[in-house]
């Protein structure tokens, strides 16, 4: 085995097999805004040693990710990483010892390492999500954690699965310079749209276009992006990769065409402030819930198929319905406001 | 053709043919919140003498939906209604006179009618949504505007073409006593769901439970709602066919399943207050959005088919990466806190 690397070299021995002590990041408090100094301390542990089934890595790159402000605050899709806990990550390791059949010495494995030098790959714990990495030369390791990892199958299947990019179609993603947003764009690039991304700054911007091929990059720091996003965006946008929330996304919905896909991603905005607004579409996030805006006059054409199903239905008696009569077409102005103050059972209707 | 009925009775010389006055209401301001005395005003026009191709229809019954409040204030999947004119609505109508080859005399209608005693039916317009009902022994006119009407048909394709109840699953209906969640709730039964209903006061729970056969009813008005809507879907909820928005929304929202499906047919608690929450929710409302939450762990044992096309994608020079490092694992806070301020380009890295 090799010795820790960086800033770690100082405090372990030298040609040791194992060093004894494990440095980590342990959850002290959750971070209201941003982490706070203290939020996440660090603590040394020793060293466990295996049982059979377990096998021992040591970590060399950890993946940082805006999930991990949300596991540190509350529960999500996964449960909030306990008050004590070492924090939660995913990173890359390389297995130094091993009690565990599917791992050997020398395997190189992506996982939920947490931030920490050692971690446990346990053959009874399904939630670690340990993989081997194979050994390809094109790629260094950290391609594992970034453009093949967590960031690459995030954009992956969000575009592959639920934008389903279809070539002429306008594309845009916000956080476009973001680990995830750059590689969702290119797959747009790849399946032949227009892709235009938002990002913050000059730098971020040029990359995306010049480096990345993105039609155009919008600076969401410039004063008149709102405009820009517009400009650029002259066919309207039919597929959102959104990973920001908030204004941002507001001013892309409001660029959205009908029946337009959004691929609720992360809502970056929103993770470090308790926003109310947010907090529902932080929900349609976590529980993948999909919610399509719908509005009838689309079914124009379907009337009698929906009438005749609900003739029978009501004719059969499977179908109630109720009416609250308005009599006089002057009263209609108050017959529109007992709908919002719940004045009304069934249908509302005014006779002339 | 027969007289007025109701209010207009006095108003109006027996036994004419055709009345010469037209009482519309009239888009006089736009409403901030509820409607105010005098945003919508009486007044009397001429009856337009009918062009070839047109129609003119005497008015029965209006529709009274909660979308009128949008058309009033502003630009939505229809255009605002212009001040001065006369207030969009469904209406049911009665052809009394026709130059208009698919209408004739005594022909019933539903379509746009317009808050107004007589409306015209324009062959050359087709915004009008006109459409004959035909005469059928069991069912009111009425029944046109309502269950077999715009309420029917939202509800129907609402259910079946977007939340596509499954037997067993458990559908939650808010504002479940009005004309379109107590068709959607009924459909829900018909297609074996457990339904559970959010309406406000004990007269319209009874009504949805007794009358419509609703599992359950959840009256937001009583101070433990949250508490009865938890033990009303102990299984959680599969399906919302949302109606209202707001703290009601996010309340259902906290009970929904992964992958539950979200019906966003209304958003009635923000029509009648500039909710800055709403805005973007109501786009995707008005723009028929399919927003879908997504987090990648669901696709972890489809990694190798994403992982190959990614490295292909790499490999032929179509995906490109960029890496931000940061040396140390005592620099992790920081580095999650580059997340939230724009630190990073790309993907953000710890190295350890």
């Amino acid at each position: 085995m090799r010795v820790a690397e960086g800033s770690q070299r100082n405090e372990q021995p030298p040609n040791a097999k194992i060093v004894n002590t494990n440095r980590q990041l342990v959850l002290h408090s959750r971070p209201t805004g941003l982490l706070a100094p203290g939020d996440l301390q660090l603590a040394e542990a020793p060293l466990p040693s295996l049982t059979d089934g377990q096998a021992l890595a040591r970590v060399k790159y950890l993946s940082i990710d805006p999930t991990m402000r949300i596991w540190m605050a509350r529960v999500s899709y996964l449960p909030a990483v306990a008050i004590g806990e070492v924090m939660r990550a995913f990173g890359f390791a390389e297995v130094v010892e091993s009690r565990h059949k599917d791992f050997k010495k020398g395997d190189k494995v992506v996982g939920l390492t947490g931030l920490q030098n050692y971690c446990v790959i346990d053959a009874a714990d399904k939630h670690g999500m340990f993989q081997k990495v194979p050994p390809i030369p094109f790629l260094s390791d950290t391609a594992f954690l970034g453009v093949l990892g967590i960031n690459g199958l995030t954009a992956y299947f969000g575009m592959m699965d639920i934008a389903k990019p279809q070539k002429g179609e306008t594309l845009l993603v916000s956080a476009a310079a973001g680990a995830t947003g750059s590689i969702a764009g290119q797959i747009g690039k790849i399946h032949g749209c227009r892709v235009v991304g938002i990002a913050g700054g000059p730098e971020k911007c040029k990359w995306i276009t010049e480096g990345l091929g993105f039609d155009a990059a919008v600076d969401y720091k410039s004063p008149d992006w709102k405009e820009k996003l517009a400009a650029a965006t002259p066919k309207g946008i039919d597929i959102n990769f959104e990973n920001v929330g908030g204004e941002i996304m507001h001013a892309v919905f409001e660029r959205m065409n009908l029946h337009g896909r959004v691929v609720l991603c992360g809502l970056i905005s929103g993770y470090t402030k308790g926003d109310p607004a947010l907090a529902s579409l932080e929900m349609v996030l976590v529980k993948r819930l999909r919610v399509e805006g719908f509005i009838v006059i689309d079914y124009m054409d379907r009337t009698m198929e929906a009438a005749t199903q609900l003739g029978k239905w009501k004719m059969f008696g499977k179908l109630k319905d109720r009416e609250t009569i308005v009599e006089g077409l002057e009263k209609a102005p108050d017959a529109i406001n007992m709908l919002f103050t719940g004045g009304n059972i069934g249908k509302l209707i005014v006779k002339v």
